[in-house]
């Protein structure tokens, strides 16, 4: 069985290094950490369920201790926050979980050391369902830079990192169970679904340098979340379906559907006042943002222009629809 | 489907009064608060799984809402913390989701709100297996005040608050589908399973009076969880078998066994020094301890002694041993 000792003696061994901050870590009843004076504690939680958000046959446990750490860091990028710390709940079936959880917690343990971030604690149970896991990111941010939903106002630019629709196709071909050949595109593609880059480096520079109105990450499809960051602004928008970054999906037309609908991209989308529209785009593809290209789709415009997208001159609503794949309780439909 | 809006709004409803510290709550990516100057940040996560750590059958969503935050709070109250904030993870099979996510949250919200404790974040999902929730709570408490397993000393005394064994003897009953006539005490075993006491006030009482040296919150059994302070200690430790506050269990004979190795009573283990322990024996029942009871039950000895237990001035090991009863996954025997 796969017990709190092994849990604890894992993270102890993996944990040698200092940690800034770190009063006490796991093993008590509690971990003790000191904020940093002067900031924001940003705090949030995403979970990760067996045939919801992901299937045991296409995701190693490494990779699923990855995801569920990056699908919370890509809520620190989102709020312009440096993610600090994390606890880990994780259930598991008792069959083979002493060495699932332990790939687990290695595949986590990877990104958090990339991202300066210390696991202090967590829980472990077994399941007699599948596997769930979730993590708790806290992290800290000034108080005049956090990013929030609800700064957008008319005439700011609007802005996604990346190409959209990637994570989706990815998932398309994993559920096909994709067989080769793939193209590089394809292996591109199941990578972005499997191990998600989250945009930390890009939070921080539009946070530091109060270059976003608003900003969010994009977990449900740009339709949908674009509709959100909208909605808590109290805007309209307006994006050029020309413009929006579309991946090179395996299937060919399919593309602008999954970029407009597909989940889990994990990207930033982000509203920016026109007099600093300039210095973000020419920011695309450096280091200061991480490297990922930025790309302005279209406009924020008054609440009664409503969440519209325009192709060939015409503009129609952009319906909020999450791509679709595990039925109603799609990683698209998932809450979060 | 039990979704994101609903949460969102539940809570949403919920959380109208003011929230010390909150900069910004539930519905943007993350949640934001302001630490306390000059406090450490404490932060723990437990989890329930169903048919591990309870039965849909005698658990009302509402006491598991209740349970799921009372079990988080006991750390805060095992470290001296005052717990502030908590995010809380729902997996729910879909049919039925809804209500029972609303009672569920319901729950929670009653304890919250009677403890000070803001519901900032979390999330949702729908569940394939049974029934999956956790809390993360973060707390505060001053540097120097903060409570841990591993400061007692030879010589130091041995205390528990309240009676031990209740929560595994309601347990018990509720196990075996207990009906009428149940007696007064049956009744109150099964509330201390159900919606255990965190005791935060006694928590705080030691931390803010530096009267412990060493505490922990009794969940996995007194047997356990003492060997466990004694091992973060380095030290060993004598029980008297005829101090230990027995909880009159329903079935006689039975008790001092629940009370050394019945789980979840989610009362406090702690050291004081002998200088001090007069005015720990004094505060029981007090309104500063919670009007809790507080019991010395033996002494800190050198780490040579082991953990035992002495009966009619004989001494033998204290062996460690969770109350078992839905076999090795039983809530003795989880981790956490």
């Amino acid at each position: 069985m796969f017990s709190e000792r092994i849990f604890i003696d894992r993270i102890r061994r993996a944990a040698g290094r200092t940690a800034p901050g770190l009063r006490l870590g796991i093993g008590d009843d509690a971990a003790a950490v000191s904020p940093t004076p002067g900031r924001l504690m940003v705090a949030a939680s995403d979970m990760l369920a067996e045939d919801v958000h992901f299937r045991r046959r296409y995701f190693s446990p490494g990779d699923l201790g990855f995801k569920v750490l990056a699908v919370n860091l890509s809520d620190m990028a989102a709020m312009g926050a440096i993610p600090r710390w994390c606890l880990l709940n994780l259930a598991l079936p008792r069959e083979g979980a002493e060495r699932f959880g332990e790939e687990c917690i290695d595949g986590l343990l990877d990104l958090a050391d990339a991202t300066g971030v210390t696991l202090i604690g967590g829980d472990t149970s077994a399941s007699k369902g599948g596997i769930f896991l979730d993590v708790t990111i806290l992290g800290e941010v000034e108080p005049d830079a956090i990013l929030t939903r609800s700064g957008a106002r008319p005439g700011d630019r609007i802005f996604v990192s990346g190409e959209l629709g990637a994570a989706a196709a990815g998932l398309k071909l994993l559920e096909n169970d994709a067989v080769a050949p793939l193209t590089e595109r394809d292996r591109q593609a199941i990578r972005r679904h499997l191990k998600p880059e989250p945009r930390l480096a890009l939070g921080r520079f539009l946070a530091v340098n109060r270059l976003a109105t608003a900003a969010m990450d994009l977990s449900d499809g740009l339709s949908l979340d674009l509709s959100r960051l909208a909605e808590a602004s109290a805007v309209g928008a307006v994006i050029e379906s020309g413009k929006v970054p579309v991946f090179a999906a395996a299937s060919g037309p399919t593309g602008l559907d999954l970029a407009l609908n597909g989940g889990e991209d994990f990207e930033l989308l982000f509203t920016v006042a026109p007099e600093h529209a300039d210095r973000v785009s020419q920011a695309a593809f450096s280091e200061a943002v991480g490297g990922v290209g930025l790309t302005e789709i279209g406009t924020i415009h008054d609440v009664e222009t409503g969440v519209v997208i325009e192709e060939n001159g015409f503009r129609k609503p952009l319906r909020p629809a999450g791509f679709d794949h595990f039925g109603a309780d799609s990683p698209a439909n998932r809450p979060g």
